[in-house]
């Protein structure tokens, strides 16, 4: 074990989670720590590109990928989204407060090294093609997760 | 603290979370890791056994025995579900890409040695009896999962 | 790395996580560990007082605090709320068995030395000034966290 060293599961895709695991992993990151991010189900979304790619799906493929969002930009809040009003009122608040957006808040993760691992699993069964995310994300498993979480002194679930 | 121990609060019962609990817990037993997993709150509903199981129960024990889904073919997506169809579309998906359904990772899990206590504290507030849960569950309170904790390198709450 | 500290983030407002956080953080502490409870989220919501605080807020500041729940009393269950049936149901359950209250189990952790952290960042975007929370609470980043995080064996994020 080491004392440098952090994993986060992303598992949730809203917009406050996935706040709270940036923000946690930039921190490290710049504080001198080893950092993995390991994304899975609902949390693969926000690693989506915003615009459409174009890849063979079969139709529960397509249906999946239409009805999640897209990137950070479409994360949603977990509570209080109020049909988005509430999510718009957060995204407001923050820009006002100079509160990065979660799009550059990913931005600024990889630029300190944080490390960026989509499920395989979750990529499979969801119809997701590593095409579809942005650039810099590595693939793995659940064995690549747990050898990082071996080696970390700090391991969390979001 | 030895290096091959986990542990995982289970406390939510949602199909995509206990996935998501079941697939670290089966590979890091398989990785040869004493793995051990609390069963607390919402996530006691997935040891329940399908079938109802006659027990003494007063009114309001009676009701959220009800009102809970009873095992893990009852479970449901954290998001997504609408009203059941994103569920069968999720459990078709898997079922089409040879990913084992929650019950089978369950039962594998157990194969495995995964240990599984229940919360003591949450089946006298929920009202469940130990005859309602599924064969091979230990009993426990917080003090046994701290004490399971203070061993292991890896301790998630999903 | 010591084997006497714990570290949860409280990102959740819902009763049950909340109690769940609580359960583990005083036992924890009084079994000898030193407790680090960092609320972010709406999770700062458990620690307003129930009552309005007369501070300047700005419109959006205002409405944040008018739509988030005032204190561990108006906290819900995540799941079965029912429009607060399924949480009436669990606080009477909880009543005739004899468990703390959510405001109890706050009061005893702090009785038996937990620190609480109130996250400034958290503070800042929802517009909660220190006058509008409960006494014995500290203020401090992610980096505090991370700091007390480094140090513990389990560190769980709810």
């Amino acid at each position: 074990m080491s004392e440098d060293k952090k994993t986060i599961i992303v598992f949730s895709g809203d917009l406050d989670k996935a706040m709270a695991a940036m923000i946690i992993a930039r921190s490290a990151a710049a504080m001198g720590n080893e950092v993995t991010l390991f994304f899975t189900f609902w949390g693969l979304n926000l690693l989506r590109k915003p615009e459409p790619v174009s890849v063979k799906k079969n139709i529960l493929e397509a249906m999946f990928g239409w009805m999640m969002p897209r990137g950070p930009q479409k994360a949603k809040l977990s509570q209080l989204n109020m049909g988005g009003l509430g999510t718009a009122m957060m995204q407001y608040v923050m820009k006002t407060k100079n509160v990065p957006t979660l799009a550059e808040m990913i931005a600024e993760a990889q630029q300190f090294g944080v490390t960026f691992i989509a499920c395989t699993m979750s990529m499979d069964v969801m119809g997701i093609h590593q095409e579809e995310l942005i650039d810099g994300i590595e693939l793995g498993g659940v064995a690549t997760y747990l050898g990082a979480a071996d080696d970390a002194n700090v391991n969390l679930f979001i």
